[in-house]
């Protein structure tokens, strides 16, 4: 369980290394030293330790010494210091700058990569850590940096199974842990598709909060009305899911031509009060090419196929 | 009460007449008899009034006949026939033209238009009803038709206030109904901001999933943590809703900065495996230039002062 502080329940804690003190890093240091794990941090910047040490945690002066316990760096066998690297930096340059500076440390031991990346990236990675023999997981984060340490904190894991398996128990204090498969790169594809997801609808409802403006409807009058999308998404994004599964796509919900029509009424309307349309313009054009290949009346999720390439 | 069919407490039911008979225009015929009200019905195209027929309706062979309830049209008394005519067909150029074929026998009575305009067209629209005698109420139809008939079921209307409070008691067999402001187009542009909204979401999570595929994750796998959004989504409508109002846009929860950071790599990813990334570039463009104007460390809520214009 995150955050089970009671010692006479718990099993041997594993010393982990945290390299990289941004808030998510702190958060994720916070949550280990919460669930009485020995914690070693290390940021490239220094002075980003206060939040940890006041925690219980011992700041190193290298990511070589965070992951041996020793000044001495590499040299030390791999049963000292952590088995366990958590390593969250900025993206992937700075992760392999990282990963490098290391060196020969990690040798033995499992780095579990949550730096934000590419799936791509993450097989890299992978195929580089074991040609330097350490195993390596790669971690998407999926909530923020508060819900750490608790159940709703969720973090999808892919790469080396055993890897997961030896350190699951340490890394549910994390939060919902997740071995997503052993493709490294499957983690931050399951990340990049929920931010593709997320980004979007927050850009859609910054338009929506932009055009309401302009028509001289405030945010507080909109926001009720808004609050509907949350409760029609549900069904919806498992019916479109599943739609998109099955490669079937009955237009009985929601036809591509609905969506084309839709699309161009609201671009019509915000570009009439002068609004940036580049997004809806984007969707539009995307959708008119799906009707004019032949799927108007089938359902939008026929769109998968066809972004898809 | 939206159903309600006990005569015993019932007011006087106002005849209807209901134009334009397509999934929409049905499903508020069917409300409108489930609650008793007397309704005649009218299409463009014949043999779409089965099933309004079958529910007690009566039809009508013009839109002059359905509204004054003789086939002498226009040349009835407007106490004849229906003092309410609900318009719900295809579009603005298709309700101007049932407007025109009803013609003088509309003076005197409250047209409720459904249909899906813009809001420069409703004002319009408006304007023309004064001209010639008749009352315009202009609505917004923000829920599916299943839901029409219940409580769920919500329609905005604008305009003419006064007809609003003579026929709300009428209008209420329809669902949720609020009378959204004086001005006709209020209630339109509270639709295409909702419209912008759900249909933006809709296509971000068709490209999620389009992503998911080509990185080898199914629907089924995606949803679930798709789901993670409708549970994201009702603290933060609220807060950036309150945020572009109050026109000050901390950095605290999500900056601009990292939302193009975001984009970015969910851009970079997507385009990695050769799907079309249009929208995710639009929107990556959008908010480059806001990050490049100097609002890189705003809260994300600051792109709505600069999509407005």
């Amino acid at each position: 369980m995150p955050n089970e502080r009671s010692s006479s329940t718990s099993p041997a804690r594993t010393a982990v290394a945290v390299l990289g003190l941004g808030p998510m890093g702190r958060a994720l240091a916070g949550a280990l030293l919460a669930a009485g794990h020995p914690v070693t941090v290390w940021n490239r910047t220094p002075g980003r330790d206060a939040e940890p040490l006041a925690l219980g945690a011992r700041s190193a002066a290298s990511p070589a010494e965070a992951v041996t316990g020793s000044t001495e760096g590499a040299t030390g066998p791999a049963e000292a210091g952590a088995p366990l690297v958590l390593l969250c930096v900025r993206d992937q340059s700075a992760a392999r700058a990282v990963l490098e500076a290391a060196g020969a440390a990690l040798r033995g031991r499992t780095v579990v990569n949550a730096t934000s990346i590419a799936p791509g990236d993450a097989r890299a990675n992978a195929a580089d850590a074991e040609a330097r023999g350490y195993r390596l997981l790669n971690a998407a984060v999926l909530t923020p940096t508060p819900t750490i340490g608790h159940p709703e904190g969720t973090v999808l894991l892919s790469g080396d199974a055993e890897a997961f398996a030896a350190h699951e128990a340490t890394l549910r204090a994390l939060g919902t842990v997740r071995h997503v498969g052993a493709d490294p790169g499957r983690a931050a594809a399951f990340d990049a598709a929920l931010l593709d997801l997320f980004w979007t609808t927050v850009h859609g409802f910054l338009h929506a909060l932009a055009l309401a403006r302009a028509e001289g409807i405030s945010g507080a009058e909109l926001a009720p009305y808004a609050q509907g999308l949350p409760r029609l998404l549900p069904p919806l994004i498992d019916r479109l899911a599943q739609r998109a599964d099955d490669r079937r796509h009955p237009g009985d919900h929601s036809s591509l031509a609905s969506a084309e029509a839709g699309l161009a009424h609201v671009a019509h309307t915000a570009r009439a009060r002068g609004l940036d349309t580049s997004v809806l313009d984007a969707a539009l054009a995307v959708t008119r090419r799906a009707v004019g290949a032949g799927h108007g009346s089938d359902g939008v999720s026929a769109l998968v196929d066809l972004l898809a390439g």
